[in-house]
């Protein structure tokens, strides 16, 4: 561990430092850094985890370069990399394979494996908060690289009913299929979003993130009995979340969703 | 600034972070991460300096990746990149271009440029304590980056003699010509080390950092009067530092050459 500062150094950070990041785009409503950090810090590592801002036409010479860094130990994959990040990894983990995205990545040997954690991390949250999935239908906006790692590790809870919307029919026909093939017994549909029929509502599209007030669907009231969850950070209190906090539903934020999968991280990270 | 820390989260870094970063090989022993991330702190800034251990043979590509993250507002360069990063700048300053080397390079528009620092560091070093140049005999070893840089800045203080050594002959003449220019009236030599005729005594050679035991040049004991300079910043007591007091000299850390061009550097990052 670093020796005692003196007023003019910093101790959390040296020449030993090993480093982490977290690529996205946009990047500063993250909450990856402060919360690996101190995840790092609790176990005596000397690690950091910075925010690294990668645009869409940078992504393959600028991963390249990072990767080559000889203290660098892994890599976390947020908006709009989950799918993209697939191809930097040597093996890819069984939920990283089952949902076709990845949102971690770490040195393995002379390679690099990755895999996916934001759907076991979100029914962590669910868990954690004493709501039980199997038999219960669902609705989930976004059908992206989180959106399908939510819906895999929804589908291995036994729903019976989940609902699917994408901007991307496509994209949500695909996550579909892979629904059904966990869960044969849960009815998989493809439609527009409606919530009247719905018990828990997930929101996994960026619809909400940092400035934009808009809802992920039109709806100007929702059911009391409703569960709603957001997989957004930033801000906690989505314009989702809010709507049904003035609703009277139970609400789950992004940040527990975070919370359920950091240890797992970690360990994924440390190769403990 | 970053909103208190709650028990799962640290303070020092979050999604808004700007990156800076020190490039090297090896990178254990620098001191820029704790000391820049202190001074970016004490002016309110949201910004952390990383180590990055960069390999030789992955020089190219990574700075190619790393220059276009666009949290990325600066870097600095140490053993052995300093010669090399000169490529990667748009633009050099006046100390830059003397010496043929750089150290820091920052965001210029859409392009970057590049400064040498060293030497001012050194100089400044030297005057906080009280060492005047003007009309002394002085020895410096190695003709490298920092070398060069020291070299330079040394000229400026107009010493009436400097030997040069460096393993390498011709990089150690390349350097007397650059002395010379700047100032026709310092006697300068390129030969082997030799201290009888020399009042203070400069190492900007790697021999002895870290677990290196050994002395940059052959000698058994220093004669009191020497003034003993070592760039090496860690260990801060060199070999070569620990021989000169036990040998009663005055001698002068690499760590306050550091001190006496963060500032500069700084405010070359903020564009201050």
């Amino acid at each position: 561990m670093p020796t005692a500062a003196t007023p003019d150094e910093v101790d959390y950070v040296s020449g030993r430092t090993r480093l982490f990041g977290i690529v996205g785009d946009p990047i500063v409503q993250v909450r990856s850094p402060e919360m690996f950090t101190a995840a790092f810090r609790r176990r005596g590592m000397e690690a950091v985890l910075v925010p690294l801002h990668v645009l869409p036409a940078d992504f393959d010479a600028c991963l390249d370069g990072i990767m080559r860094l000889r203290n660098l130990d892994g890599l976390i994959f947020t908006i709009p990399y989950k799918l993209r990040a697939t191809k930097l990894a040597s093996t890819i983990g069984p939920q990283g394979q089952l949902v076709g995205a990845v949102n971690a990545l770490t040195r393995d040997g002379n390679g690099w494996k990755a895999e996916m954690f934001d759907g076991l991390g979100c029914v962590e949250a669910l868990r954690k908060r004493g709501i039980a999935l199997q038999g219960r239908r669902l609705m989930l906006l976004g059908a992206g690289g989180a959106g399908s790692a939510i819906a895999v590790a929804l589908a291995h809870e036994r729903p019976a009913f989940m609902r699917l919307h994408d901007v991307d029919r496509s994209r949500a026909d695909a996550l579909a299929g892979k629904v059904r093939a966990v869960s044969p017994q849960t009815n998989v549909e493809v439609a527009e979003p409606a919530i009247d029929d719905i018990d828990v509502l997930l929101n996994a599209t960026p619809t909400g993130m940092l400035d934009d007030a808009r809802l992920p669907f039109a709806v100007s009231a929702l059911p009391q009995r409703l569960i709603v969850f957001d997989a957004i950070v930033k801000p906690e209190r989505t314009p989702l979340i809010a709507l049904a906090e003035s609703c009277g539903c139970t609400t789950v934020y992004g940040r527990e969703m975070m919370r359920g999968q950091i240890e797992r991280m970690v360990q994924f990270f440390t190769h403990a």
